[in-house]
Parts: structure tokens; C-alpha cells; sequence
């Protein structure tokens, strides 16, 4: 087991009591109602029992729905979309199938790919390009032992989405290379554009979609994700998920159920626009306040801060920061890519987020002037003379 | 993958729509009023994020109390204690690696194993020795690839307990050969002893032990169950649960806090006193009204009865009994050993049960005398005349 990665966040966050949280993965918003008072009556009922392996069917139909599904399509409903993830490359991958991952990208993506017996390899995400995602430098990293292409729309940690012509383009070279696409839309509902983001569904009729409700109504603690995709791919995955959980939580499938209705959708829209209000908020603020560039997110809720002027590695930086009172991801726990940048969330309460904006501003500050002081001397690298 | 065990309680339970349900392995009651007490409150709290991945570290603390764990052992809180089989055999099974499993158990111990990429090798509990466990028997199984030995305490399907002898007995193998005993004691609190059936913690220091609330509180639906055991397994176990779900429900884990309360355990004592009345009453129905014998279980909710009387494959008495209106499970669904047994379950509500006997009795009546008129003549069996 490799844990690299998840043990760099870990570092962070085992450091962070006390500080304030822009390292967070979840939103600091309350979940809707409809999905309040749904769970008050069915623990009225006091019977909560084992659903179907692959979700309650009036809630797979939903999903289904939902997505503008085709009939060829099945949904497997899972423990969040980590599970959902997990069951999908655990059913895919063999022994030394390599999987195409996003560098930077979800820590999970190769985490989980070498826990499945297979090999991660990256394609680049340039941030000198805004992290734009290229067809060309994907293909590029195809092997004859390539099995899955993962994609992430929109990115965690980026925040960037995939063009439709940028998925029909992914699409048709896995079409071509008989290569399955493993799409992470859970960020989806979360965009600071006009339009939604594009689902790979609009671009290929065999991916694999990895969706749930944990960022859209901030139902993280609730575990419910759902895989989505071809009934042969599905069938597969249930029987995964049947093995590695029975299924997921009644009480959070049945509650979620709601969050499909007309007022559910409302709340979801809530849910967005308090999001879009903290987008707004933050990059006026950084645009104002902050030398330092970012890469203007166009979902999710977080930003890839430059950290390029600081002369430390991001990891250096956000234990630095700490010192400040604020956490942040360093860029590199997510690849090689991300290094440069920190992942600064922007998912919590405005004023957290605002309380924890300047403390990052003096922080930077802080180590910048460093940075002029000790230009020669660098007294934090040991082996040089100060 | 494998499904062969699966499938076939998929097929009854697939047919079984409009019968009475003795093939369920859930338990029909009403999950603990402290626990939905607290769930109420939790959601009007609004707000439901991850915990951490091994669990709220106050949960772990009372788990640990509960199983008078030492100090070197460790919790991961899990999605059901089918998350738990499944990470802990992921986490120690590598491929081509031998797992000891009882036959008669339960579905997944084969299914999980294969998955993992082990090699299940069933070891024996004999029908005509009421499916005791036999160290010896097991011993015989163990080769030079044997990795793990699974034990079942209380039993499903037999409703058998092992003794502490047999628990000291198979440590002490499990130590001579350098094996990691899995106790899967979930159904651990329904027992129809004087008193509660031992657990492999009293004998062994290095074994892990798979439980959780589904069976002791019904609270299936709930998803929470646990692994137990000595630190360096269960830091591996928890950073498979971190990759297959994160974390478990944080509402379960929260309201399952209160199980530990001594509200808490007098519920669940009183679950148990229901169990002991559907136990006398389904025992002395049996006794009283039905010629097959049955083999007396010590714990949990399940009796495996004879139907070697009739002259049928098991699997075909179930099918047959779904046309009397009540679904059983075939015993060859849990192993070869099970043949000419069905699993009845007797966890639902008293009268249910009762008419679930009712028919039973019945359907039984009319295979028998079919036995009886087709001597030489077998109607049902293709090739033959009739």
C-alpha cells in the first residue's frame, strides 16, 4: 500500500487544529431541508433494513433520470463516490493495468489505481496553461497495457472543466484505443459558469460516470455517490459493491430521494448560489489584495494559489502557513503538476473563508520577506551557512 | 468473479414476492429509541460532514470498551461489518493466498476471498455432528500457502457457537503456523445461552474480530460495523477503508454512540429477549409439529433444518416451498456441508413466523408424499417417463 500523498494532506491537517480551514474538501453549508424532514419521517418509522444491492429502484430511476441516462445504462448506487471509484477500478483494473490519471489530480486516482494491482501514469495538467486538459498529451501517455482513462470535470483540485470538444476528442481516442472512461463529475452541480459544465454522457454512450450528493447538498457525512454506465460495466460493479458494503445507507438513499423533486432542486440551486457568492467573494478579494496569481476555477470550490515567488516547495509553504493560523493543501499532494500552488478552499462559511484569506495574505508576506532577506543565506536549508 | 453462492439466493429471493419471508437474515423489530432519539437531534443540527476515517474517535473508544480490548488494538469503523470482511481480507490476503472458511458459512467468505485474489479452502462442520467445529478438521486444510482462518461465532447459518476450547484450540494453531484468525462475531449479542458466547478475544491477542450494531440493535440499514484487532492490521484496514469509503455514515456512527449508553445496552438486551421468544416459540413449534429434525442453534437467529427426508437437492425443496407461499434458503447456498439443510430464518415478527412454519409444514407435507407416490416414477426429472 502506497499512501505518499494521503499522508502529505495528513501532515497538513494533523498540524491544523486551531487554524482556519481553506484545506477543507467539503462545504461548510447546512444540507437542504427536504433532506431534513424526509429523515425525521423515516426514523419515525422505526424500521431501517438493507435496500437492494444496487439502491433502491425509485432512486436508481432518478439518478437515471437525472443524468438523461440511455436505456442501455444502469446506475449502481454506492457509499459516496469514493466507493463508487473504488468498486469501478477494482472491477477494471488487473495486474499491471495501467490507468490514465490527471496530474494534478484527486489523491485517490492513483492511490486506489495501485491498491487494484494496476499502474497509475499521468498525463500532465499544465499550469502554465491554466491547467488546461490536452487530448494530445493524454494520448501520448497509451500503452498497449492501458485499460482506464480517468477524467475529473470539474477538477479537483483545479476547478477546471472539460470542453464538449475536449471530451468528444478523449472520447473518440478511447473509442479507438478500446479504452474505458472513468468520469468524476461529483463537483458538477458546482460551477461559476452560465451553463453546467459538460458530462462525458453528452460525448460517449460506454464511460463510466462517478457522481453523488456529497458536495452538491453538502451531505458528505451522508456517504451516497452512485456509479453510472453501460449495464455490462455496472453489473460488474454491483457485484463489487455487494461484496464490500451489502449496500449504501437506507436512511441517506431514501432522504436523497427528495433531493430530486422540484423543491430539492430548488435547494440544490441554493446550494450553488452560496457557492458562487464565496467564488465572487474570493477572487475579488485575491484580485484585490493578493500579488500572487491563481488559476480562476470555473467549478468546484476551490482555486490553485501561484506560490511560484515563495522560494520553498508547497508542501514548505503550507507548513509555514500554519504558523499564520490557516491551512491549505500544498499543490504537490496532488502530482508533480500541482507544485507551485496551493489548493485553497473556499467551500466554508464567508467569513472563515475571509478570516482565513488574510491570514494567508500576511503569511505570504511574511515568507516573501524572508525570501529577500535571505537571498544568499538561506537559513531554513540545512548545509549552508547562514 | 464469483457468484455461484450469490445467485442462488438471488434466485429464491427473487421469486419469493407475496410469500412470508423465513429467508431473510435481518431481524424484523424496531430499531432502539435511544438511538432514534439521538438521530432526530443529530439532524436538526443541520449539519452532517466526514468524520475520521477510522471512525469518530469517541465511537472507537466505547467499541474498545465494549470488547474489553487491550491496549495494543485498534478500530476502524466501517460501512457494516461486510466492509469490515472486505478490507480486512483485501488488506491480508494477496493473490494466490489460501483462506480457511467454514462449510457451511456464510456467502461471502468464498466470494470476498476470490475477489481479494485468494483461494478459499473450506474446511468442515459436519451435519451429522449438529455442524460442530473441529480443530482438527481445520488443521488438516492448513498448507504452506494458508494465510488466514475465518471463524464464525454465532454461526450463520448453523446458529452455532464455539466453545472457548475450540477458541484456544485454534489460536494455538493459528500461532504454530503463523496464521491471522478473522472472528466475524456479528452476531454475537443474540444468544439463546445462559451466557454470552465466548469470543476469540479471550483467547488470542493478535486475532481480529469483525462486528457492528446490524444484527445486535437492527439496524441493517444503519451501515455501521467494525474491525477489531492488533494495531499494525488495522492501520492497514483503515487505509483500505479510507480508499473504499472514506468513512462510514457519520449519522450511524453518531446515533450508535448511544448503544453504549446503559439505555443503550438495556435496548439492545431488550432485542435480544425478543429474539429468545421467537427462538422458544419457533423451537417448540418445530418439536411439536414438524417430523424433520433441526439442529439446535446456540445463537443467532437462523436454524438449519433436515430435508433429507424428502428426495430433493435442497435447492429444489426451497423452490418448491415458494410455491406454498414461504421463502427458506437452500443450505448448499453456505457449502457442500449444508446440502440436504434449508436456513430458516426466525428474526421477523412472531406472526409471520408462525404462518411462514404453517406453510412450511405444509410444503414439506406435499414433497413428501410425492416422495412417496413417485417411487419409480419421478414426473419432475427430464429423460425419464412418466
Amino acid at each position: 500500500m502506497d499512501g505518499i500523498e494521503i499522508s502529505m494532506i495528513r501532515q497538513i491537517m494533523s498540524q491544523a487544529q486551531g487554524c482556519v480551514n481553506l484545506g477543507l474538501g467539503e462545504p461548510g453549508f447546512p444540507f437542504p431541508e427536504v433532506v431534513l424532514d424526509e429523515a425525521h419521517q423515516i426514523l419515525d418509522e422505526g424500521r431501517i433494513g438493507y435496500t437492494p444491492n444496487a439502491g433502491l429502484p425509485e432512486l436508481c430511476r432518478q439518478i437515471h433520470g437525472y443524468h438523461g441516462a440511455l436505456e442501455s445504462h444502469k446506475i449502481c448506487v454506492t457509499s459516496g463516490s469514493q466507493e463508487a471509484l473504488f468498486d469501478v477500478l477494482f472491477t477494471l483494473v488487473g495486474p499491471g493495468d495501467e490507468v490514465l490519471v490527471p496530474n494534478p489530480g484527486y489523491v485517490s486516482y492513483p492511490t486506489v489505481t495501485r491498491l487494484a494491482g494496476g499502474v497509475p501514469i499521468c498525463y500532465p495538467l499544465k499550469g502554465d496553461d491554466d491547467f488546461s486538459f490536452s487530448p494530445a498529451a493524454l494520448e501520448k501517455r497509451i500503452s498497449p497495457r492501458t485499460r482506464v482513462i480517468i477524467l475529473s470535470t470539474p477538477s479537483n483540485p483545479t476547478g477546471r472543466c472539460l470542453t464538449l470538444k475536449q471530451l468528444e476528442e478523449v472520447s473518440r481516442i478511447a473509442r479507438k484505443r478500446d479504452l474505458v472512461l472513468v468520469s468524476d463529475e461529483i463537483y458538477r452541480e458546482i460551477h461559476y459558469t452560465k451553463m453546467p459544465p459538460h458530462s462525458i454522457t453528452e460525448a460517449s454512450e460506454d464511460a463510466v460516470v462517478l457522481s453523488g450528493v456529497s458536495k452538491m447538498a453538502s451531505m458528505t457525512g451522508w456517504r451516497l455517490g452512485w456509479v453510472l454506465g453501460p449495464a455490462e460495466v455496472v453489473d460488474r460493479v454491483t457485484v463489487m459493491h455487494q461484496c464490500s458494503s451489502i449496500c449504501a445507507s437506507t436512511l441517506s438513499q431514501r432522504a436523497a430521494l427528495k433531493l430530486f423533486t422540484p423543491k430539492g432542486r430548488q435547494e440544490v440551486e441554493l446550494q450553488r448560489s452560496r457557492h458562487s457568492d464565496n467564488f465572487r467573494f474570493v477572487t475579488e478579494w485575491l484580485d484585490q489584495h493578493l500579488e500572487q496569481p491563481y488559476v480562476r476555477p470555473e467549478g468546484a470550490f476551490y482555486l490553485m494559489l501561484s506560490v511560484h515567488s515563495v522560494d520553498l516547495e508547497s508542501l514548505d509553504v503550507s507548513l509555514e502557513l500554519l504558523k499564520d493560523g490557516v491551512a491549505t493543501i500544498p499543490g504537490s499532494a496532488f502530482g508533480s503538476e500541482g507544485e507551485g500552488y496551493l489548493r485553497v478552499s473556499f467551500a466554508g462559511e464567508l467569513s472563515s473563508v475571509e478570516d482565513g484569506l488574510s491570514r494567508l495574505k500576511k503569511g505570504l508576506g511574511r515568507l516573501m520577506l524572508r525570501n529577500t532577506v535571505s537571498v544568499g543565506a538561506r537559513p531554513d536549508h540545512p548545509g549552508r551557512t547562514s
